[in-house]
C-alpha cells in the first residue's frame, strides 16, 4: 500500500483535531484511499503544550524547514492564519512542489491571486474548504458537482459568533453587550472579538465564494462590511413584530458585468429555512441558472468540523497524487487565464428594502416630516409602526418599497439633521424577495 | 483546446435538460475545464418529437451502438431508467472503456454491486450524482470533502412528490387522495404514482446513500418500506397539536455490525429546519463523527436541477480524462475490495418513540383496555389527547415513550383485536433525538 505524508504547520486547536481525525479514522481513510495518508512533521513553535494527542517522538518540531524541506512530504497543511509568516510558508511549499490545504480566509481573501498563479506555474493544488463554513462542503461543491452553473445569488451566514450573539438576542431579547460579554466568557467569542463582530471575517469568507462562484479577482476592499455593533433588542423585537429575523448575512449578487458583495445585518422573512439557522451554526445558500437555490448547512466552526474539511482536502490531494496527477482543479474551479476581474458596485447604488428606525421627540409633525423627506428622495413607504416609548424618545419604524441605498443615505442624513431627532437613525435592509 | 465527446442515451425531459446546460453554459463549461465538452450523439427510439432544443444533423439517433461504437465518445450518459435494457448499455459502455453518468437510482440499488464491480475492472468512473437529492450535490460530498468521516445518521426528504402532497395536505388540510388527484392533473405526481407515494423510489435513492455513507453492499429488499398512502388530514392535524410535521423519511443508522434503513411517515418536531422543506424541494441530513450534523437543501428533481447533477458528473469526468486518469474514486468512494456486506437490522428490533392512533367506540373501559395491553408490552405512555369525535368514533392518540418496535406491533395486534377498537389503529413513527 502506498503511503503519502503530510506535514503540519500550525499546531493549535484545529491542528490538534486534525491529527485526532488522521489517527482516530486511520484505517476508514485508507480503506477509501487505497493508500495511507501519514502525518510525519508538525513545525509549531511552541513544542511543549499539551494538545491531548499523542504524537510520535520527533514529529513535533519548532523548525518550519523540517515540514517545508522535507522531499517526502507532499502535502503542506497551514493552519498559523494571519498574513505573514503563513504566506511565505505557503508561496514556499508550492515552489517546492508541494500541494497546499490551509483554512487561512484572510491570507486568501487578500493574497490569493499571488498564491493561486504560484500553484498553477507550480502544477499543485491548494484546498481550503476549511475556510468558509468549517465543515460544510460548499466550496468543494462549487468546484465540483455545481460547476455547470452559472451563480445567481449568494447568500451566507458564515460567522459563528456573531450568529450566537444574534440567536441569543433574539431568543432572550438581551442587548448585544451583555451576550457578547456573556459569549467571551463561554468562549464562544475572542477576547478581541473585533474580526468577528465587525463582519471582516465573514467578508474573507465572502470574497472566496465571490471568486469561487463568478470565476473572478475580488478586491477585498471594495466589499462593503458592517458588522452587528448597532443592532439593538429594539431592532430585533421591531424585526419579529414585521415577520423577520436579523442575520449577519454575506450577500453576492451578479449585476450584469459587476457584482455586489456586502455584508451587513439582514432582515429576512421567519419563514425562510436561513431565519431557522441558529447559534454556532452557519447556512449558505447558493443560486444557480440550472440548480435553482441550493442551501448547505452545518456547523461553521470548532475543532472537529474544521478537520474534517481540513482531511477531506488532503484526501482529495491524495487521490491525485495516486493517480500521478498535479493540480486537477484549479484553485478557483476556473483556468486561471479565465479568471476575470470583475467590478464591486458601490453599495450606493445597490437597491433593497429597507427598515429604519427613527428616535423622535413625542410633537406633532414629526411623522410628516419624515415622511417628507423621504418623499422627496423617491422613497416610498411599505408599513410603519409607533408604539410605546423607549426612554425619552419615541421610536418610529418604518418599511420601505424598495429604495435605491445613495437615496436612503440622502434621506438619513436629512432626517438627522432635524432638531426633532434624538439620536442617528437606524437602517436595516431587507432581503425578501429570493429567486 | 482540447475536445471532449460525450454520448447521451435517453433523450426525455431530463436528457434535453442536459443539451440545453451545455449548449448554454458551453464557454462558461471550457472555461473552467480548458477543455470542450460536446454531446456527440443522442440516441432514443423516438427521434420526431420535438424536445424544445436544437440539435446538428446526424446528432440524434434510434441506434444506442451509435453512442456504445463510437470510439471517441469517451463518457456515455444512461438517462433511460428502469433495468433493462438500462443495465446493458451501462455495462456495454463499461466494458468499451467509456466512463458512465446516470440517473438511475432504481438499477443503481438493486444492481450497483455488478456495474460497481464491472467499472474498477475497465478503470472507469461510474457517477450518479442525479439519482438522489436531484441537483443537491450530497453525494459528490459524501466521496468527497465529507470522506474523512465515520458517518453515523442519514435523514432525508427525498421525493418531491410525496412531500409536495404531505405539504399540501399539511396546509390546506386537505386528504391524501384530493392532493393525489390533484397532482396528477397538475403533473406533480405520475398516472401510476406508485413508485412515488409508497415509497419505494426513496428506497431506492436510501440504498445508495447506504452505501456511500457506511461503505456497503446493501440489500434492497431488505429495507423497510412504508408509503404516505395511510396518512390522513386527521393525523396531520394531531401532530401539529404535538408539536410536530410529518414526512416521508429515509432513515439510515449505524449500530454496531448492522445498519437500520427504513422509509416510512415519520413524525419530526416543527423547529427542525427539515420540518421547513416544503412542496417540491429535498433535504438530506448527514451526521458525522467529526464534521457533526450537515444539511443539504434544494429541488430534488426537475429537468434543470438533474442536468446540473448530471452534467457537473460529466465536468467532473472530464477533469479525469485531461488528467489521463481513469478510475479516480470508486463509485462508492471505498475501494471495491473494502466495501462490507452489513445486515440490515430487522424493523422489529428498531427502537424509537411512536404516535398511535385509536379509533374507539365512546365508552367506559376503552382507556384502560388499551393503556393495559401497551403496559403488557412494556410501552410507556408520554402524553394523550383525545378531542373531538370523527363520524362515529372517538379518536385517542397516544404518544410514547421509546419502545421496541416489535413490542408495538404486539401491542396494537391485541388491541385492534378489541370489540371497542373501529377501524386498525395507525402507528407513525417519531424522530426527534438527534444528534
Amino acid at each position: 500500500m502506498k503511503d503519502i505524508y503530510a506535514g503540519l504547520i500550525g499546531f493549535g486547536t484545529v491542528g490538534a483535531g486534525v491529527v485526532k481525525l488522521l489517527q482516530g479514522n486511520a484505517s476508514l481513510i485508507s480503506d477509501k484511499l487505497g493508500a495511507r495518508l501519514i502525518l510525519k512533521k508538525i513545525a509549531d513553535l511552541d513544542t511543549t503544550t499539551d494538545r491531548g494527542v499523542q504524537l510520535s517522538p520527533g514529529m513535533l518540531t519548532s523548525s518550519v524547514n523540517d515540514v517545508l524541506d522535507d522531499p517526502e512530504i507532499s502535502i503542506v497543511i497551514e493552519l498559523i492564519g494571519g498574513y505573514e509568516p503563513a504566506k511565505s510558508f505557503v508561496l514556499r511549499a508550492i515552489a517546492a512542489g508541494k500541494h497546499v490545504v490551509t483554512a487561512n480566509k484572510a491570507l486568501l481573501a487578500l493574497h490569493g491571486d499571488e498564491i493561486y498563479a504560484a500553484a498553477a506555474k507550480a502544477g499543485v493544488e491548494v484546498l481550503y474548504e476549511a475556510a468558509v463554513g468549517g465543515g460544510i462542503p460548499v466550496l468543494s461543491a462549487i468546484k465540483g458537482n455545481m460547476a455547470a452553473n452559472r451563480f445567481n445569488t449568494i447568500l451566507g451566514i458564515l460567522n459563528g459568533t456573531c450568529n450566537y450573539i444574534l440567536t441569543r438576542m433574539t431568543k432572550e431579547g438581551l442587548d448585544f453587550a451583555d451576550v457578547l460579554k456573556n459569549a467571551q466568557e463561554l468562549g464562544y467569542a475572542e477576547a478581541d472579538p473585533t474580526f468577528d463582530i465587525e463582519g471582516i471575517d465573514t467578508a474573507h469568507k465572502l470574497a472566496l465564494l465571490l471568486s469561487l462562484c463568478f470565476g473572478t479577482k475580488v478586491q477585498f476592499d471594495q466589499i462593503y462590511t458592517e458588522g452587528i455593533t448597532s443592532i439593538s433588542a429594539i431592532d430585533i423585537n421591531f424585526a419579529q413584530q414585521f415577520g423577520y429575523r436579523i442575520k449577519l448575512l454575506a450577500i453576492g449578487k451578479r449585476d450584469g458585468d459587476r457584482i455586489e458583495a456586502r455584508v451587513h445585518p439582514t432582515m429576512i422573512p421567519v419563514h425562510y429555512p436561513m431565519a431557522d439557522v441558529d447559534g454556532p451554526f452557519n447556512a449558505i445558500r447558493l443560486t444557480g441558472d440550472f440548480v435553482g437555490p441550493v442551501m448547505f448547512y452545518g456547523r461553521g466552526a470548532g475543532q472537529e468540523p474544521t478537520a474534517s474539511a481540513v482531511v477531506g482536502d488532503m484526501m482529495d490531494i491524495s487521490r491525485n497524487i495516486i493517480a500521478g496527477v498535479g493540480q486537477r482543479v484549479a484553485p478557483r474551479g476556473f483556468i486561471n487565464e479565465k479568471i476575470a476581474s470583475l467590478a464591486i458596485k458601490p453599495i450606493g447604488e445597490s437597491v433593497s428594502r429597507y427598515y429604519l428606525r427613527f428616535s423622535v421627540v413625542d410633537q406633532p409633525g414629526v411623522l410628516a416630516a419624515i415622511a417628507g423627506a423621504l418623499g422627496k428622495y423617491n422613497i416610498s413607504i411599505e408599513s410603519m409602526i409607533q408604539n410605546g416609548r423607549s426612554g425619552d424618545y419615541v421610536p418610529i419604524v418604518i418599511i420601505t418599497h424598495e429604495a435605491k441605498e445613495s437615496d436612503i443615505t440622502a434621506a438619513l442624513a436629512e432626517i438627522d439633521g432635524l432638531d426633532m431627532i434624538k439620536e442617528k437613525s437606524n437602517l436595516i435592509r431587507i432581503e425578501d424577495n429570493l429567486e
